[in-house]
Parts: structure tokens; sequence; C-alpha cells
């Protein structure tokens, strides 16, 4: 779904990634951190679509908001799973959106 | 692929979509305008996949850069024809890159 945020500005944290072949958990944990975002304070919505690369657009409210969601117990443990186990590379941007529009 | 951008600050504008069912000439302009994307001066990278959502993550100098890009008179059409033929929704979002990491 496209994410319905509100007016600008809010943030954006742009989440890229290469996987490797192994599951090995990785879609129930996807599935259980995307739950687990929801839930945070600050948290205005996500958008994710994968092919040969994977993006995850979290949106939120402040730098405070995603500083508090990065430094979650369970996202912590997650975040050194990806990168013992999942992934081959990733990217992860923090941006600020000055505009949006659509239809 | 992850676009391998410069040290931030950089642009990023966020393109999530909803497409209709037709195709009628959509993947072939997809491809022309992100081949011409990439001639454009400031354009500095692009990421993209689709499942029920469509996110492409695009990556420029500036929003001159980004300015430029959206009055190209082939970008304009394939806009207009992106806004009567195929996305049911779609969602623009300009953004500025403050800090970035990886693997």
């Amino acid at each position: 779904m496209i994410a319905k945020t509100p007016q600008a500005p809010y943030y954006a944290v742009i989440f890229t990634s290469l996987k490797n072949e192994k599951d090995d958990g990785y879609n129930e944990t996807a599935i259980i951190m995307e739950e687990l975002a929801k839930q945070q304070s600050g948290f205005l919505g996500l958008e994710s679509a994968r092919n040969q690369v994977g993006i995850s657009v979290s949106y939120w409210i402040s730098l405070e908001a995603i500083q508090k969601w990065k430094t979650n117990l369970d996202h912590i443990e997650a975040q050194q799973k990806g990168k013992s186990n999942w992934y081959k590379h990733y990217k992860v941007r923090i941006a600020k959106v000055e505009r949006d529009y659509g239809i």
C-alpha cells in the first residue's frame, strides 16, 4: 500500500538491500519487524517491494523516533541477523521529506 | 542494484505507485524514462522494485536537478500518460538524504 503520510515535513528511512540465497527465518523476522515498527511512537507508514533488490521505506515523525526504533532491542537483534545471515549488501538512508504530491 | 551515491547530503525522489491492469506501453516507457533519467545532469542513481506496490527511488545532486528532470518534455509526456493510463494512485516524495550507512 501507499503510506498515508501527513503533511510534510516528516522523515523517511529508505532501506535498500540485496539478499543472499538463505531464508533461515528471514520472512518471519521481516513480518515481526514490520508489525513492531507499526507499534512505535512516531511511526507514520511503510511501503515495501522486492525484485532483485528490496526497498522498504518507512516514514517517521522525527529523527528521534527513528533513533528510538533503531535502538529497540528486538530490532537490534534483527539488524544483527540481517548483517550476519541475510544480506549481501544493504544501504540505509535517513531523509527529510520536504514536499509530496500525488493522485 | 543498490545505487552508489556520494557522501550525503543529496536528494531522493521516492515514487510509490499502484498500477492498474493495463500495460499499453507502460514497460517500454518505464525503460526509456530510466535511460533518460540516467543521462540528466545531477542524476546520482536509481533503485526500483515492484510487487503489489511499485517503489522507485532516484537520487539527485540538488533540488534544481530534480526540477529540471520533472520538466523534461519527454518526461512530462510520460507523467501525463502515467496519470491517465497506468496508475490508480501514486505519491511522489522529495526528500533530502541527511546521512546513510550500509555494508
